[in-house]
């Protein structure tokens, strides 16, 4: 019998399609192999080739725009929004539209044009997560950008257009819908509770069980209750807090190696799948929010987004998340690569 | 510079990206050619291939589930929702779940597995309207259905998994979250204006004439104004009507007209892209309502949806719709194909 399921932040429900039962293996090899690139502009060498950069961790010594770099963070070439301007916000006819201002940024994670995003050492992505809250406390400051969005299109069927590992920021001039959406269902629900749903639902995911995939002491990774995709996996704070930027633990190590650790694990359960990755954290200008809890949301491209999913905003999923985070658990993650 | 756009029914915001502004031709082959299956259990001679007929368009005197038939209504033979049952809405901890409950049918549109929606005459494109009121006049008698989508998922980058021309629909035992988001959008603009705001977006579009694909007496076809997809087209009755099923017209002859010259218009434009498209029309347990407006949404699949829209909700568009209805009008339809 096939499932809804109802996120109880967002409130959109899911159908988990049983009848169409998918294990990992029904999924594999969905990404064509990659071609290696005549040129690539993020290789070392090639600095020269995007816009000048706005943030790097150099050697000491170096000098921006050259070599000796090992995250460097540069304005997008193609930039869907653009820094310069005034928003001027105006109407045409019974239409609203305002000038498309913006930031919108690329981090090149590593000099390494074949290393993936799993296989960077733990210490190199705590680097690069250090790198993700500089860029959001210095964006920040502009009170012109209402939100900040860090996120990866990794694999040419997830939205990569360049295969050497990088993330995107993009900071907009309005709340997303999206971000509001989760807002307005956790302060529904703090209001009800006093409590933060996010902490109740790590509290719940960690005394179940059935869906976490692997904690730490400041982290938990889970596959959600109600998914749109199969092998959809969120890391999550355990101690309650709105803002990724905080840095409320001191360091980031331990969400490094949980996030590696989830990477890893997607991997090698799926065959290097075509992934996207979000952080979702509090808006840039609110304070602190008791009701909102920052976190990462992981989704593998597995299957594809159809009529059905445009015209009702369901999701159908054949994977269930418990089915998912099993499988995710029993992944050998051997050989001290770990 | 790039725009900010907002959908006036549904409140979300699009991104006109005129940085990366593109042509129809940056467009091209991005739909693999078609592979012939060993086997299709669409065409005629398999009918016992499929679950039993729910409906046919047949020969008089031939028998159902055998050839004789010009458009065939088959159960999904691995369908998101079950039709036996109860939906038993029932708790988990903080979750909500309910029962998978509802229909999901495969409408085979033509016996010819080569011709593709586009090709079929006017007359077999009116039939085939025919039988999609049909179906929601049949399943709206079951009050556990709330909702019935009628969608086409054509080729394989929009999810399309047999090849052989058909649409579906689901029925949803609640009303999907896309379709209360626009009721409730039209529902606010006709407690303001006492109007519907699909009779003025159809004013709106008809006095600018600037996104206007083509009409004819009953209908419009029209590039929206905030559109999630290059090259997306709406087709809306220019006459208030709430829903689909009325046949307000008394018959669907100018709507199969319209629907033919977009999807051939697209077709030429793009080079036979993959596409999904989506009949929206009021809750089917719902009275007539003076401030919904039923309408199809044609979405061609060009842009890969990734991190960002995922994130966010937003939409980067790298097509302004002007441009978009301007190539679109401009397509020779030459040849009395049309």
């Amino acid at each position: 019998m096939p499932e809804l399921r109802k996120d109880p932040i967002y409130g959109r429900w899911i159908i988990i399609s049983t009848e169409r039962g998918k294990r990992p293996s029904d999924f594999v090899s969905l990404e064509p192999p990659k071609k290696k690139a005549a040129f690539c502009p993020f290789d070392v060498g090639n600095e020269d080739k995007t816009p000048p950069e706005v943030q790097a961790l150099r050697e000491s010594g170096t000098r921006a725009n050259t070599p000796g770099w090992t995250v460097r963070v540069v304005p997008n070439k193609f930039p869907a929004l653009q820094i310069e301007g005034s928003l001027n916000r105006r109407g045409e006819g019974l239409y609203d539209k305002m000038n498309g201002i913006g930031a919108h940024e690329v981090i090149i994670e590593t000099t390494d044009h074949d290393q993936e995003m799993s296989q960077f050492p733990v210490e190199h992505l705590e680097r690069l997560l250090e790198v993700y809250r500089d860029r959001i406390l210095d964006l920040r400051k502009d009170d012109r950008f209402k939100y900040i969005l860090i996120f990866k299109n990794h694999g040419e069927a997830a939205g990569a257009s360049l295969e050497h590992s990088h993330s995107q920021l993009i900071a907009t001039p309005i709340i997303p819908r999206r971000v509001i959406a989760e807002l307005r269902g956790s302060r529904q629900h703090f209001e009800l509770k006093e409590r933060c749903i996010y902490c109740d639902i790590v509290n719940h995911e960690l005394s179940s069980g059935k869906r976490v995939v692997h904690q730490n002491e400041n982290y938990v990774s889970f596959a959600p209750f109600a998914p749109r995709f199969p092998f959809e996996t969120w890391v999550v704070p355990k101690v309650h807090d709105s803002k990724f930027e905080n840095r409320r633990f001191g360091t980031y190590r331990d969400l490094a190696e949980i996030f590696k650790d989830a990477l890893t694990r997607i991997n090698r359960a799926l065959n290097n799948p075509p992934y996207n990755f979000v952080l979702h954290t509090a808006p840039c200008q609110d304070p602190e929010l008791e009701h909102y809890h920052w976190h990462f949301e992981i989704m593998p491209k597995l299957t594809k987004v159809a009529g059905f999913e445009w015209g009702t905003g369901f999701y159908i999923n054949p994977t269930p998340p418990e089915d998912a985070a099993d499988y995710l658990r029993q992944i050998d993650l051997g050989n001290g690569q770990h």
